[in-house]
């Protein structure tokens, strides 16, 4: 057994339990951890981003889902942990698995890295002990980032924090709280116009705030305050206190606790228990989600700069090509991240960019390393998706490149996926239409040619936040939340032949209003990204006059909007490539 | 105040009760009820099909939702009861009224009218007590339905009561339960292969069943047994008790139960109160709403025999109209009834035929009266919705038919409906896909038009058994229902314009395997009605090369299936209106 296991297990012994579990979670249940908080790649040395690591006295269990499958048995092998691939018929979750061979058994747990509704769902099956002791055995482990807090200027975010304190403060009342707890880091960065670098092209900061009707007040650790942002806080009559104040703080809160159980841990939660409590679950993100006008402006202006690099991306990329020049994945990735960078506003990049070529299109989350990285050929297909965070608002696009030539099968592919695309993105709908409504529609082509894709179709996109916004997402399984105009989103049909290529094609869109009649309101999408798309690719006979419409439309709009910022050369290439069909 | 509601006031005090709520239902939770259920028609004088009725010391309120919103306010006039229109802006449900007006108080309503569900909810609101007593102030109330059990004979049902047990038993072992309850009238006569009579168009019977791994009792009144039944009972080795007894039985019963929450009454459950409970939700509705072979074979040859109806019918009515002579809805109504009745094996229609001429083609569960009867003009567009009960199967089917000169908007509205129920007709949708992922492609034509209809698109259709079978329903709010191959379904989209015409277009379909890929497995819809549409309601610059396809394929099928059972005048009369477009 991994020695790191082993030594779990004897504190196990030591202290009277059966087990632990540890999970790939923050105090905040934020999607993205820092690395102070990957105790499952310490423990078992699985390093992906979703598991759950069990530890009994005499064996131990790595429960992950199906992205991860093939990663974790090379990460596992020789370790002793047992692999568990969740998804699998007869593969139980860890709560199953708990329910049925620990059942009753006395299990350690570290409370402030569980979601309440997960604490309460695994104390049905074992009795859990608030117990974090085991983390203690990470010697060396990696300090908590000490990002500093910068000010997110109204110019950019559109509304002041007392503008959004007032707006929460009336769901506090409307409520009949007495206050609210925002512990969901991007909750946070938004209400108080803040931004950080916590996790790794995550803009946020660590920390939690408790809104009363007549106070704010922010807990953060004190090394993360500049004076400006000291300034700032006492300027807008922000109480600060220390991270680790929070539990005190609570307890002393009178009335109402206004909480979201996506995002208040267990421990905190325990520490409101005797007072009556409002779960409302994502009531700051919903604010967050629905975007002002500035924020908007600012995502045209962010698409106009990610437009800029696009083009002198693919004229790099097409002269590499044709002169023979010797490119690969990682070239392409440093590429893309020169040319945002000289952009006015760039802060960073939103996410580490994925370029997969040929069958590395195929892989999920591919990122390339110095041992996969693919010299690029000319011919087959290129999925980059790629994303910037600029003070202006965050991108997120993927494209497919056309790298030589293309088999029948790569063009039919590729027309497949743009169709799904076009469809979604000129829907129209009802007001407070739900994401697994549309999400078939990105779906039908593939379907009716009996192909599909494994992941969802869109997620909400934040403004100078995460790219997975955590809202509004657009998948087939339901998640009750109504479209409304104001959301940002992204569109990202795909398909993947496993060892052969890969298709994605991704724009950030906005929902916009389209019409009220009789029937109601209904709401469209208006297309932010401004990127061309893969014209030599497509299988022009597959597509309806509507869609090659759609797609002039497109690329008019993208010239008329990228040509003050392109030099006559890079103007002229993009007519080569964004031409009328 | 209405005096039906003053003795139940004057009930209230001399028991100390607060408040009493009375809802439209029957012990078996069933979508309709029998007459000696309606009590909120005989209390309130209301007679629509859901509603919630409050009666407290001082005042009386009605509860229903939008279908029902005018309905109800002509009906409750000068009655002093108060009408809240459910699903308006500011109008809380029954439980949220009772929660801020009524908090705490004592509360009399008959458990066995209420889902376990239901009555949890009110609880949390008041104090619920068991006590039907006021229904004794119903004076003159009709008495339960006395019709008897027929047996379904299993040339049509496709499989014996022994091996339906053997299945049920199946998952009484897999979920290590002691027995199992069966509550739904659909499931019971399913299970049991018996039908009645005692809901109208509901072929069913008032009993239950209790199932344990070596014995199957029915709970029915004696009344209801035929000798012929009493034999096939005993023969088959089911045990024969008083429809009362249930409650004495279910106190007896050894082991863990199992039942489905969405037909167990609150009464019945607390019987098991004192034992581990499993709840199944719809365990024997998804056995009985996955069709076997016999039966798919069933449902072609009723389709054949409603298909012929149709012809009869539209060639009775064109030369009706051709002719001059005067015909209302109601002649409509007698007519198909006439020529159902004719055909071999009918048993009865599967629900009063909706016939909606012009402007009442907009209203919803239009049925004409005396009062309301139109004359049908030479113009304008008739929507007929009509289903029947065959031995072999039941049916389903609406179809707007021309009666003369079309205005460009009908003929718009035609052809938009028609291209959403060909969309989702001719979908392909992977295994296990939910009915709210395929709404939209019903939906989308009309949505592009800033157009939607406000009813669900398709229900699932019993086989000789309740039209909507209550199981894969096809709408835009969830159910968790995976499709499968053998389930019998609706798709039918319509519009309503109030004052003008409605349209709406129904085929019963049948989920059937399509293909299996490295991607999945696929199914798609095979059309089962046997129905021309109305080619000159049409717009055909609307329709692409694939609905012009369908629509042909669809005509040259019904018309090779209808031919050897039409007379020759009756097909050259088909042809005429079937023809290729």
């Amino acid at each position: 057994m991994k020695k790191e296991v082993t030594y779990i297990q004897l504190w196990l012994k030591s202290n009277g339990y059966d087990a632990c579990i540890i999970p790939q979670a923050d105090p905040h249940q934020s999607e993205y951890i820092e690395n102070h908080y990957r105790l499952i790649s310490h423990f078992s040395g699985f390093t992906g981003s979703a598991g759950t690591l069990v530890v009994t006295t005499s064996k131990a269990l790595l429960f992950t889902d199906s992205r991860y499958h093939i990663q974790a048995s090379l990460q596992l092998k020789g370790s002793g942990i047992e692999l568990m691939k969740c998804g699998l018929p007869d593969v139980p979750s860890p709560e199953k698995w708990l329910s049925t061979e620990m059942n009753g058994s006395k299990v350690a747990a570290n409370a402030r890295l569980f979601s309440i509704k997960r604490w309460a769902e695994l104390s049905e099956a074992v009795n859990m002990c608030d117990d974090a002791g085991f983390e203690t055995l990470w010697r060396n482990r990696p300090a908590l980032c000490d990002s500093t807090v910068y000010i997110h200027d109204v110019i950019f975010s559109g509304e002041s924090v007392e503008s959004k304190l007032t707006r929460v403060r009336a769901i506090i009342k409307e409520q009949e709280a007495g206050y609210a707890i925002a512990s969901n880091l991007d909750d946070i960065a938004w209400l108080l116009n803040i931004r950080g670098g916590d996790v790794e092209c995550n803009p946020v900061v660590r920390c939690f705030v408790i809104v009363t009707l007549s106070e704010c007040t922010i807990f953060i650790d004190n090394s993360k305050i500049t004076a400006s942002a000291a300034e700032y806080f006492t300027k807008h009559g922000i109480g600060v206190r220390s991270y680790d104040d929070i539990d005190e703080a609570l307890k002393g809160c009178e009335g109402t606790a206004l909480y979201d159980e996506n995002a208040l841990n267990q421990h905190l939660f325990l520490l409101i228990k005797e007072r009556r409590k409002i779960n409302l679950p994502l009531y700051i993100a919903r604010l967050r989600a629905v975007k002002n006008s500035v924020e908007i402006e600012g995502y045209h202006r962010a698409m106009i700069n990610d437009g800029v690099v696009w083009v002198r991306f693919y004229k790099w990329f097409n002269e590499s090509l044709e002169s023979d020049s010797r490119i690969t994945e990682i070239d392409v990735m440093d590429k893309l991240r020169e040319l945002k960078a000289e952009q006015e506003l760039f802060v960073d990049e939103s996410f580490g960019t994925i370029a997969g070529y040929a069958a590395h299109g195929a892989i999920g989350h591919y990122a390339a390393t110095d041992e996969s990285n693919a010299i690029i050929e000319r011919k087959g297909l290129l999925v980059i998706d790629t994303g910037t965070h600029y003070l202006c608002g965050t991108t997120d696009t993927t494209r497919t490149l056309v790298c030589g030539t293309l088999t029948d099968e790569e063009k039919r592919d590729y027309t497949l996926v743009l169709k799904g695309h076009i469809a979604l993105g000129t829907a129209v709908f009802p007001k407070g239409v739900k994401g697994s409504q549309l999400d078939i529609l990105a779906r039908q082509f593939l379907w009716n040619e009996s192909m599909n894709y494994g992941h969802g179709t869109g997620h909400g996109v934040g403004h100078l936040l995460n790219v997975h916004e955590g809202y509004a997402w657009l998948r087939p399984s339901e998640n009750n939340i109504g479209y409304e105009p104001g959301l940002t989103m992204t569109d990202e049909p795909g398909i993947y032949r496993e060892g052969k290529h890969g298709v994605r094609i991704e724009n950030t869109v906005l929902v916009v209003p389209y019409s009220k009649s009789e029937f109601g309101e209904f709401l469209t999408f208006e297309h932010l990204t401004l990127a061309p798309y893969a014209i030599g690719a497509i299988d022009l006979n597959l597509l309806t006059a509507d869609e090659k419409r759609f797609l002039n439309n497109y690329n008019n709009n993208l010239k008329n909007k990228l040509k003050p910022y392109l030099s006559d050369s890079e103007y002229e290439f993009l007519e080569t490539i964004a031409y009328e069909i």
